[in-house]
């Protein structure tokens, strides 16, 4: 079971879903993913979800708790998207996840039955959300949560704009190291032109080609490369894009070629 | 095993007591609570701690270390409150956990032989706490521990002061929403009055009525309503009371009805 | 396995490095030193590695990725350092583990059949250090993952100078209270001395002998102790000396006695 939030890593909160979840089941394996989510910011928390999701052995139940429609009438869903399970609130956090899949399985999570016995207006991530998923992790079916789905709420995720030759991406999130990641894949680029070739830009700063490395380029030089999670970043060699760059995440960059 | 201590998340104070207490039993299911007590704030971790500590499995073991008088003669306890375990330095920080009921048991714990063969003059959490919290966790009798305690020093724990018709709350802490959390419970108000006619105010902010969810008001508004813990929370609908209404923790309010 | 990383606690990277091992080894025990070392800072990272490791079990797994020569042809090691394993760049992240004593054994980590199957050119913590410690926890034998080396990359871990009657030490970090530990050890100074007897200064700063604890002085006062790492601590009693004392992180310092 993993888990993802907004709730800050110091956070009681935290602790109580995991008391709950060991309630059920003591011999739960339980990972965070973040904490760390700014409040309330579904597409940042549906972006490190999935990003950290997929390498999870197969079946792992992902709990994602960033949900400022506690309380109201929103849904808490299961689905199952790839050999991935998840429980969350049907307010976009799965649209990363299902960016370019369906969900194989899809359930409104509404049996009382699975939830803690007092259900608050304020937490429903340790009152129905951790023991829905330790429950699931003993080998409660997930048809035992509710009724079948026909859609979950899900956003278009933003994909590059690409023109003749050359495309519009846009900065995702910034890493601990300052490096700006973006929403510009390998494959949303011409695969027959050297990557050294590339332009990159955006409106205050230029990057010259896409570099393999961070270290093919003298310390304080802004790079363009892809990165681990096979989208393309704007750093700086040995520095901090995002404080030394001043480009904010949201901001688009182009790249020519 | 669960940990709250005050020494940061990324210290490895606390990795070490986590590779003591492994150590000594490597199957034990370690979770962190919290390593983010402001250091030497007895209030707040005792708060913390119980906050969480109720959520766990029967005969959990929580170990909380925040200790300014370390290495002088104040004692280090062993308390079984309810039915969660605590080891704890004797200092306040079971004020919140007993604020309205006993220990069932009380031990000082003195029985060198499960601690570390060195004990430093710094260090008990590593060197004392973590390898009896393992021991206990295989098996070992809390009687083993040492004598039993007459009484534990628990400092009083502030409560609402009640008059006529309005009472007087005080902030014990924010957390990462920057919603402030009180000392005021649903019974310590009459029961008899609709949520919406109380009157929440602090000396520069007024709170119209106790609302069930965050949502019920417009983005802005400064709403008052029992959160998770049951407990009264000050907050500001998808804002930030404690960063916009700039009310310190340890400030009172008053509600009237 | 032990994890030890400059990617920042709320980083998804983490968590993919867990996920990875779980899929590996759905049974590891995964426990986090630290993944707030200073990007880039091998320095602070072999230090806090050391600290930490050497409280764990016989044969645990330390992954180590500092890593800011990913990519390029810096090695992967594998080291048995005593009773600890360490996986981890060679770039001086064992300089401390190793000040004292000699690996072993040590190997280059060159078998790509035990790594991911594809392996990026930025994280290989994810594709290579995860899942080959993951299958060393599971009995893989060390001498799988490649050939033995001559020797390690190690820098000289800085000792301090001792003169006639004086010596010069060196702050290496500061902890969450603020106390500053330097790189002095008991067995450093002569130990036919009195404690009291010695006399610590900075530039700008005088604390009298060395005390046994924080609470033997009145709060406010500049003391000196031989903390839980057997190190020399600069530390305020009740007060933050990296705050209040404004001595950077590297500065030198003197004890006379």
């Amino acid at each position: 079971i993993t888990l993802t939030t907004d709730f800050g890593r110091d956070s009681h909160y935290v602790a109580a879903m995991k008391g709950v979840m060991l309630s059920v089941n003591p011999a739960a394996t339980i990972v965070d993913i973040s904490h760390g989510i700014t409040p309330q910011n579904i597409a940042q928390g549906a972006f490190v979800l999935g990003e950290a999701a997929r390498w999870f052995p197969r079946d792992s139940i992902h709990v994602a708790v960033i949900d400022p429609g506690v309380g109201t009438n929103r849904r808490i869903v299961y689905a199952r998207v790839g050999d991935q399970q998840y429980i969350c609130p049907d307010n976009g956090l799965l649209s990363y996840v299902c960016r370019n899949r369906r969900p194989e399985k899809s359930i409104e999570v509404t049996n009382r039955s699975l939830f803690l016995t007092e259900v608050s207006n304020t937490f429903h991530g340790r009152d129905i959300m951790a023991p829905v998923a330790a429950r699931l992790s003993i080998g409660v079916p997930p048809e035992q949560l509710g009724a079948p789905l026909e859609s979950l709420k899900i956003f278009e995720w933003p994909r590059p704009e690409r023109q003749n030759n050359s495309l519009v991406g846009r900065i995702l999130c910034a890493d601990s190291f300052g490096n700006l990641i973006s929403n510009v894949r390998r494959e949303d680029l011409p695969s027959d032109i050297e990557p050294a070739y590339f332009f990159v830009e955006t409106a205050q700063h230029q990057f010259d080609g896409i570099v393999k490395t961070y270290l093919e380029s003298p310390p304080g030089t802004p790079v363009a490369l892809f990165g681990s999670s096979g989208l393309l970043e704007l750093a700086i060699v040995q520095g901090n894009a995002a404080l030394q760059l001043q480009i904010p995440v949201g901001d688009s960059f182009g790249v020519r070629w």
